[in-house]
This record gives C-alpha cells, sequence and structure tokens, in this order.
C-alpha cells in the first residue's frame, strides 16, 4: 500500500488535511483484548496540541478523538480502530498568498508537481495535522507494548544552538520544551525568543529511549529492525536525518571502540557491557535499550520576506503571515515516540512465526 | 512481505548465505523493453568485490553472474529476472571460534535469540555477500534510470577522521577506497594501515548523489521519498545513520538559513538557489540533485582479543581469525548507490499514476 | 496489511461494526483530478439500503455518506478519501439470544476462537453493514473507471431454482430483485414469499458484466486479474463459489468448444469470435467484456428453530428473533459491481509502468 | 508485491520461463527449525512430472530440484529458501507457428498486448513450467502443516463428462489421472483416448480436502480464509471457477438446509453436524475440513486447425503442432494441493497474533 499505510500486521492508516473536515487514523491488526479507553488516545493527542507554550502556534483547536470501532466493553476486538479528530478551527482567510506562488521550504512545489495541484489551504495533506493519526495509533502501540512491559520515552536533546547537558526522565514533562535538563530549557527558550524576534526559526534534535526491549525482534535484511525505524522516524515531516545508537559518531570510532562486549546481569542473562549500538545487531533487538535520534530542520514558515516563484513561474517574493511555531520539535515528541512505537508493535507481530517451537505453542494446544 | 523483500512495483528478493551453495536476487516488477546484458550486472558486481585492494579480504570470490530468467534476446521481458552467483570460496575451518561464542558487534546472539540457531559459517545470512543480490539488482534499477534521464554515484566521504576536502568525480574511480580527492584517499590509507596493525578497524562515511532527478517523484506520509530512502539505506548491514541534504546539520541551523529560495533556470524551469534539502520537500522529489549520506560502523571483526560469552552462557574471550576487511566503507560505496538506485526506480513506477491525465495517457490510446 | 484492507495502488480500508458508532472506508491512491461528488457515492449507497423492498430487513437505517478528505473543489487531491457512515439505529435488544450461542451459518463460533471473543450485536464485524465501505469504495473506483470508458453492472441472475431466461438492462433497475428478467423477477418474489411463510431463506446468483475493458491489463502468476476478481468476491459475505467466463462448465467442455477464435473488428482491431474465457487470459485482459459470477449461500438467520451450543460449550436451540432479509442477493449486486470496479481500478494503476516506453510516456516530458 | 509473490508473512516469490534456463521460487518468512530435505520436495515434485501416463506430455524433463539456501543441517534456518530446476530440454523447434499468430485460448495476445511483446518459446511466463515453483513452495508448506497436525490431499474429481462415484482416498495414487474411483479413472481414460483421436483436449475438476484444520484461522472482510484460497486457485493457469464446501450448489438451496448446526464431538468438542460451509464461517477456519473445488478448462492447445489472426493483424489459420496433454487436470492435482498449503501456511502464522493472551505467550518469557 502506498502513502497513507505503515505496517504489515500492525497497520495504521491515516486520512485528513488540515483545513478538511477532520483527520484521523485507522489501526489493523491490534491483538484483541487489549485495555483500551479514549483517555488514554486524549493523553498522547494533548502531548502535541498547540497553545500549551508561547513557542507553539496559537491556533485553538480541541483536537478531541472519538473511537468509532474496534472497541467493545473497554478491550480492543481484534477489529480495526478507527479514530477520529474533527478540525474545529479552519479559518482560511490567512492563506491567500500561499495559493499565489510556493514558500521556500514547504512541498507546495512538489506536490503540485505531482499531483498537478496543491491544497493551499494550511498545506493540505502535508500540514503537521497530520500527525494526529500518527499520534492515535502510537498510543494504542504503547498501550501494546506496555502489556508487554516494553516502555519508551522520547525528549528533545537539542535546540538549535542549545543541547542538554544533564538528564532527569522527570524533568521531561516539567517544561513545555520537553527537556529532561531544565537548565538547557531555559537557555533553549531564551534562543527562541531571539529567533522569534528576528522571524527567524530553529531545528533541533529528538532522542527516544526504549526500555525493557524484547531480544530477538527485527527481521534481517531489509525489514531490519533499525531500517523500519529509519522509515517510520525519516517519514515525519520535517525529520532530514536519523541515527540508531551512536550513528554517525560510529563512523569516526573504531572497531576496539565501537564494539559491545557481551557479558551476563546478575540474573544470569546475556547483556552487553556497553550499548554504542543502541539494542539493535544485524537488523534485530538484542535487549538492550534501543536508542535512536531525529534531526528537524526549522520550521520553513518564516515571516521574514523570502525570494520564490508564483505557481504560474513568475519570480516573486512572499512574506508568510499567520501563526507558526518557531520549533517544530516540542510538538515533534510525542510523534517521534508514536512512530517508534507503532515500529515496533509491528515487529513484535511479525516476529512471532519465526520459530517452529513459537508456533506450535500458539496453534498447537496440548 | 518479510525480511527479504523490498519494494512495491519494482520489487528485490534476495536470497542466499555466506557459505551456502549461492547467493541471488528475483527482481519482479522491472518494465519491458529495457535493454539489459549480464556484463552491465557483472560491472556492478565487481565493484564490491574484495581483492581490489589490500584493505578488502584476501578471499579469492569469482561472483561470476547468471541471468536466469527475464530477458529474451537482450531485453527485458517484464517477468521476473532471476540472478545467481554461485559460491565458490566455502572453506568452512576458520570459523569454529564463531561456533561457540557470540562475536561482539555480530548478529550471532540476536539471530539465535530469533531462530533458536545461528548458522556459524562466516555470518550466515548477515554476511556481507548478502548484498551480492543488492547490487545485481541496482544494477538493473540504475538501467531503468538511465533511460530516463537520470544519474546517480557514491563515493566514499570519509574513513575514521580523515574526510575528502576537494571533489572531482573522475578521482572516484582511481583509488582503491573510491574517496574523490584523491590526497584525502592517501592519508585515508596510511590510517587503515595503523589501525591493521593494532589489529583495529575503522568506520566512515558515504555519500550519493542523483543527478537529473525528475520532480514530483515519491509519496507524502509514510512511503515519503527520503523514507524509503532511509530504509534502504540503513537495511545495509553496519549502517549506523541516515541523512538527506544537510541532515544532522539542518537541526542547528534557521529557517532563513535552511530555507531554499525558488527561482527560475535559463530555460524558465523552476529550480533552488540552494539545496540545503537534498532534492526532497515533503517526501517528493522536487527536480534538485538528491543528495544522501550514511554512516557506518567500523568492522566488528578484529583480531585483538575481546570480552564475550559462550552460546551456552558462559563469559569467555574471543579472538577472531581470518581475513576481514579494516573498514567496509569502499565495498560498500556501490551497495549503497544499488539501494538509492531500487528505491527511485520504485517510486517512478509507483507514482506513475498519481495523476489522472498521466492514467488516461497510458491506458486511453486516443 | 491483514484483514480490512485491499489493493496494492487503489488500497482500500474498511472499518465499524453493525452497532458501533458508525461505518466506513479509506481509499489511498485515487489519482488526482477526478470529479468526484458526495451524491455519486450516495447514489451507490442507496443501491444497498434495506428497506427498499419487503424481502429486505426493516432497520431504519439512512446510510448518510460524507466525505472528510481528499476532495477539494470537487476533485480528488491524490490524498486519502475518508468516507464515514454513522449508524443510526443500534437498539441491541433483540440480540440478547445471540451473546448466549453461536449461530449456525454465522461467524460467531470462529470469531470467538480467533479473537477470544465476539461481538454479539448483530454480528458485529461480520455484520452486512461492513459492504457500507467497500460500496462507497466503488463508488470511486467506478467514477476512475468510467474517465476511461469502462462501464461494468451486475445483476440479479437467480433467486434460489429461479433463474433469467431473457436479459433486459433497462429492466434491472425497475425490480426490487434488480433482476433483469421482469417475469422471472415476479416468479422469485413469490419465491421468496414461500420461503418467509416458512421461516426459511434462499440462496442466488450475482452477474457481472464490464464494458469497454482494456486490453493488457491484470499481471501474469498470482496477481492474475481473475485471481484478484476471484478474491475480491469471495471477500463477500456469503459468497460460496467464484467464477469467470464460462467457470465451472469449461470443466465438462472440449478445446475445440472452448477456444475462442482471434478475429478482427470492423475498425480492423484484434476481438475473439465467442467469449467463453470472460474477457482474461493468462490473467491478463484481452479486450472482451469480462464476465464474472458469485454464488451467495442461503440467509443464515432464519427464524426457525436450530440445534447448537452455548458459548460456554453447552447443547442448545436457537430461534433467531429480528428483521433479516431472506435473500442477501438483491442488496449485494452493488456490492459484487463495487469489488469488481475496485480490482479493475487498481490493476489499471499498477500496469501502467508494464512497459518501458509508458514510462517515459509518464516520466520524461519530452 | 506484484505478480510474482504471494503470501504476507509465509511469502513465495516464483521464476522463470518455459524455455530459459530454468525455474525457481524463493519462499520467506518459513519459521526456523522445521526439517527439511530435498526429497521431501522432489517427492511433489515428481508429481507434476509429464510424462507419467500417455495422457500427459512427452517432454522429457528431468525436474531435480536443489535447495541453494535457508537449510543448514537438515533444518530451516528462518532465512529464505531459494530452490532451483534447470530446464533439460529446451528444444524451440516447434514454435515457430507461434512466433507468427496468437493461439485462442493462450495467453500469447493478452501478453503482447500488455508487455509489447510475447516470449514465444513454449508459452514463456505462462507455461505450465511456473507451476514447478509453486510445487516446490508447496511442499515446504504442507511439511509445516504436517508439523500442526494438518492434512491435506487433492484428487481429480471428474474429467469431462466422468464423475468419480464413489471415494477411495488410498485409491488416488493408484491411476495416472489421479482419481479416488478406479473405474470412474478406467472411463475418463477412454474419454480423453477419444479427444486426443479428435484432435481434441478436455476440462475437468480438482478438489481439495485439508484434515485436522485449526479452528479460528483466517482474517475478516478481505483476507477471508476461503477468498485468499479463492485467489491461490484462481491463480493458477486455466482454472475458470473456485468453490468452498457446497459452492455453487448454496446458491439453489434453502438456509435450513444449509445451516450446519453446531454440536459436541465426543471430547465434549464444538464441532458441526454438516459441513456445507467447507470448514470456513465468515472467512475463519471452523476446525471441519476445507473443502474447495477447482474448475480447469480444456488444454487450449490442440492439433486441429484454428481460426485466428498474425501478430500484425491478418486473419490466418493455426495448427498446433508439439507435444501437448489432453488434460492439464491430473498433472494439476498438486499444484492445487500446493497452493491451498502455502495458503494456509500463510494465514496460520499472519493469525498467531490475534489475541493477546498468545502475544503475551511467545514473548512475555515468563
Amino acid at each position: 500500500m502506498l502513502g497513507s499505510s505503515f505496517g504489515t500486521i500492525f497497520t495504521i492508516t491515516t486520512w485528513g488535511e488540515s483545513h478538511g473536515k477532520g483527520v484521523g487514523v485507522v489501526v489493523d491488526g491490534c491483538p484483541a483484548g487489549l485495555s483500551l479507553q479514549e483517555e488514554t488516545i486524549q493523553a498522547f493527542l494533548d502531548r502535541r496540541k498547540p497553545g500549551k507554550s508561547r513557542y507553539s502556534t496559537k491556533r485553538t483547536e480541541r483536537d478531541r478523538v472519538q473511537i468509532l470501532s474496534g472497541v467493545f466493553e473497554g478491550h480492543t476486538t481484534g477489529t480495526p480502530l478507527s479514530m477520529l479528530v474533527f478540525n474545529t478551527d479552519q479559518r482560511s482567510k490567512d492563506y491567500s498568498e500561499i495559493a499565489r506562488c510556493y514558500r521556500p521550504g514547504h512541498a507546495d512545489y512538489s506536490f503540485d508537481v505531482k499531483y498537478g495541484f496543491h491544497d493551499y489551504r494550511g498545506g493540505g495533506r502535508s500540514s503537521g495535522r497530520e500527525t494526529i493519526g500518527r499520534v492515535a495509533a502510537g498510543a494504542v502501540a504503547s498501550q501494546l507494548l506496555k502489556a508487554l512491559g516494553i516502555k519508551l520515552y522520547a525528549y528533545t536533546r537539542s535546540i538549535g544552538p542549545i543541547s542538554i547537558r544533564s538528564f532527569s526522565q522527570d524533568e521531561i514533562g516539567n517544561n513545555s520544551l520537553y527537556m529532561p535538563d531544565a537548565e538547557a530549557a531555559k537557555e533553549a527558550q531564551q534562543w527562541l525568543e531571539s529567533c522569534m524576534q528576528q522571524n527567524n526559526s530553529s531545528g533541533g534534535l529528538i532522542e527516544c529511549i526504549v526500555h525493557g526491549m524484547i531480544p530477538g525482534v527485527g527481521d534481517p535484511i531489509f525489514d531490519k529492525l533499525d531500517a523500519n525505524l529509519a522509515k517510520a522516524i525519516m517519514s515525519i515531516g520535517a525529520v532530514k536525518g536519523v541515527e540508531i545508537g551512536d550513528g554517525f559518531a560510529a563512523a569516526y570510532s573504531t572497531g576496539a571502540d565501537n564494539n559491545d562486549a557481551f557479558t551476563l546481569d546478575e540474573q544470569g542473562r546475556i547483556t552487553k557491557l556497553t550499548n554504542h549500538a543502541g539494542g539493535i545487531l544485524g537488523g534485530i533487538s538484542d535487549g538492550s535499550d534501543i536508542i535512536l535520534r531525529a534531526a528537524f530542520k526549522p520550521t520553513p514558515s518564516i515571516s521574514s520576506p523570502q525570494k520564490t516563484v508564483t505557481c504560474s513561474g513568475e519570480p516573486t517574493e512572499i512574506i508568510i503571515h499567520g501563526r507558526h511555531d518557531p520549533v517544530v520539535v516540542p510538538r515533534a515528541v510525542v510523534v517521534v515516540e508514536a512512530m517508534t512505537a507503532i515500529t515496533l508493535a509491528d515487529a513484535l507481530l511479525c516476529g512471532m512465526g519465526s520459530r517452529l517451537d513459537n508456533v506450535k505453542k500458539v496453534w498447537h494446544y496440548d
């Protein structure tokens, strides 16, 4: 399937434009019997809501999710979950300029070439609202992982030049930038202030950690766990790079430094002394924490004048008005977490039949 | 499909282990009428051959490819291409140590957990020989791209601490490290010498450029062109990071610096003044060069002693004997190029029906 | 993707239970630029509505469709179409008996084994309401086929022992059984009366004709056009058999009788003197009408007492109360048409790249 | 994936033409730890070999299979199985006539329209030799089913007007027509003699029974077990119809007659008093025997003169020389069995995660 679907067994299909009637997602392949409430989904969605801080757009979106199918008496039924959020703030008046010409750094031009057409109402399908479906589906995936003892959390690692220097998991939810370092968060806020004063915007880094990962998950060759994670993360708008474990730093390392020695933990189980690999060896989880990072480019919508061309091919200048985040990173933290959870849920379900003994365990009831 | 297949219309399925009877690939969905000779495939395969320099393993592999199906009178027929390389050097004697314990940095342990089993004969399915199928398929994809005016080339950007400082496309084939900078290549060779003397190995970076890319290719949301490229590249063994255009640097940039202004070229066609985006906007090609980079970790097989555990869970030490490249990067250059070509070929075929006028052009013969 | 999705490029994903909040479908991969109105979809849905005759259930369903995304200014945008019908009549009181035991001929038991669970509210996901999503998607597919000059129509060929003996396309819409033979329709109505009087139900046959089919569509081997049609049609609840062209009769024929001789039509184009093949040779359309037939079993919900077991495994008897069609065939006519249209739309889009000259035509704009 | 692949987890990809270098199949997704020998595969292939009776073509094919990968020390490793049969009898001289014009009942014309090309050497990809890959893969699938206690067998139910009137499973292998009724087999042989004397050919029916089927396998909606079986069977060349259980007869039945009452067997397990449904309810197996039938058209290659047109569009006459079976049914028996086994194996693996308790059983090792 193309474009709007992801996954092989645990599959999600998102739909909706920023200025249409709503956005949503269909999740198919979720096992029956998983406890699931609308509130769990809503809690995830609230984390990507704008308006939580002055660094995110002022559009008043309610983003109230409805589960339309697939849940009966508080548990999943095994049939598709359809989740829907109606768009409530659809003012189109700010977007006349966008109809006229191509915004630099946006998908207007490439959509136009592909479809002979671009939906100028705030980005259409390539708007940030598209991530609502991902996050709702990610909430379901996270519930499934939780039921298997797997926990994951993402956070902002850097905004512009400001990187975290300390790590406190509790701090992540304390600041509106989702940084695990209160001091760095303050500096990053000052940096964003200065960006806004200069009608400019900033990029940043998000990191995601998966704790309690089961070893033996993922497929060799093309469906390596890290390959599918890379696709999942790179498919988030504005992501320009993905790395696992030491990532790009590994290119500058040596085998003696980069290899993780195997050892035994207190319970006598096999583990690793270090985790340069980020929890994946040969495309298959090794039981250590999975660690990944995503690089986000700066918000392309800036209100200083920019050179561009009109849709009919005339050179022109554009000044983008309207309300725009100076950085997408804080709102994208939950999106990275969601896509990671979805990828792992699918890999866990796809890998159940890798060994004949497991196949017998499920189907041969004796 | 799991594991061993890649693509939606232009699909490849690889098979084979390093010490089985052979390795190969089935390419399905290649359009009929493409000129294709065994020599074209062989030329690609020769670029990944070991033994071209003293920095690659000494195993004497002939790697002579046979096209078993799908070509008739020098052209593709539209039916699957089956390509096969028999393994000729299958000495197993070096691998007794590997049968006993898990090599750090290798997939032995994770395979064992997944399958209840690991093929200790030189890595089995996770061996570098698995890339033979990818490269053969990439040769076919490159032919298809060439027929559409698209050219691509990859090269070594850095090895360990040595990065290129100048760029000459002609130089790439002149040195055994495939670097476009002769001086850097010399320094990198010295660096590799010192690694080998210390029984150590090195990582490195590969860059790939796609020139003449058609705009409007790729799908929004999950099958973004960059998302599928990220998966394709991250699925190559030893890759730990992928980036497009400015990649991770974009995380430290600002909107004013990172946005690429649209302009018109001499022929009045829309183009960009800069290319920070690396040729992809919103997941769809914009007609500029596609630029991507892959970070490769150091070869995990090093001959200094390493801590590990045996397959039965006893702490032990391993010294890996045998012939191993101190760096995988030079041999992986053609693999990165192949995976890029395969991804683009598939995206081009998948996107033919994005506009009704194109659908009519193909099917409505009037 | 499993279960709820169908297609490779033109893909549909349905969701919803008979007694949940609603049912719907997401259609992805529809080309941009196709004229599409809610009324066109609604007209298709109205053909499957109950209450059009006394032989269909009396539940008063409004089944008013909403297009939530993918259409802008009256044309498809190339992004997913989300279509939704809210359930308005969700009285659960009739279904207490179903919660207690397994209805013969229904999916209660097999769902229970699979999911550890069955949604006893009127069939849940295996209810006839699930076809609403198929029909809405089929309306879109039919629009696409129409734009390419392809027309299709389905009708009731027989109900119980009553088969059509004459054929008038205009008559199909004139009687509530969608039979192209007014006299047979009257007899079939009498047959259904007698079934109802005996608390019994009836099976029947639906035939579908595709006119103006483009030759060269479909893939050899597993994605033969007839193979995908067989799956599409057999996936409709209550279908127990599918045939193409002469179908089962071909098993009793000889080569001399069954082969269709090629000839030229008045315009000098290649055509066939007969059409025993039903428009498909080797899995690929040959330009003749595609002809297929589906066998529907009798409605399993009958109000005479039937032996069964309870969910806890006690022998018991069940009498199914409530409103049930004595035959599903008339309401399923549009479902067969829809699934045929969806399969053909997908095959047309998948096959655009089968020849290099067509690939060049679309991507090489000179 | 298009055309040459089938399945979601247990996936097969076939390749090869009748007159190329060979034919083969790659099986991916087979669980590790399954005992597998070349002899097991060969035994299946021998059942489709020509030359076993005077009713099958005289081409002396050796069809010796080689397993090139995926097996280590007599067991599957979880990595792809590549199986290959070289073509040994590639005389092309008989096929000059086919290069000139389109054979009635063959895929020559439709291939030519699709690919701009047809491989005139004995049918190319649409030859009966394409089924070798299916049968080899089916042998693997059958091994997997056997390990789960599931057995299946297919046989000839009718040839031309001669149907079986009695059933003895032992008899199936005793006659070259694979009929479970020795007397009917004799009559069918006489019928085939008369067909050959008249340069004519015959159709026939194959039936397949799956015994010991596990209930709860298959997905509702589009991936119904019967829908996937219908696709699998209809994808075999020459099949024009598929039915499950009572099939087309159900269209003429009533609910009271067609419903299968649930009851308890001696062990107190739920079973059905009758099996009109053929072991599948709502797309999910119910534990009864799965029963399906396939209708095969007569061999289109007959040596009496037939009207047709040349490839350049001139009316002409063709007489097909060479060696051709007067009926494909006996050789196709093992193909029907193979496709059924492949479909079931995939459904079993896909369905392992339908319930959270099963997911926990496999992944939560406590």
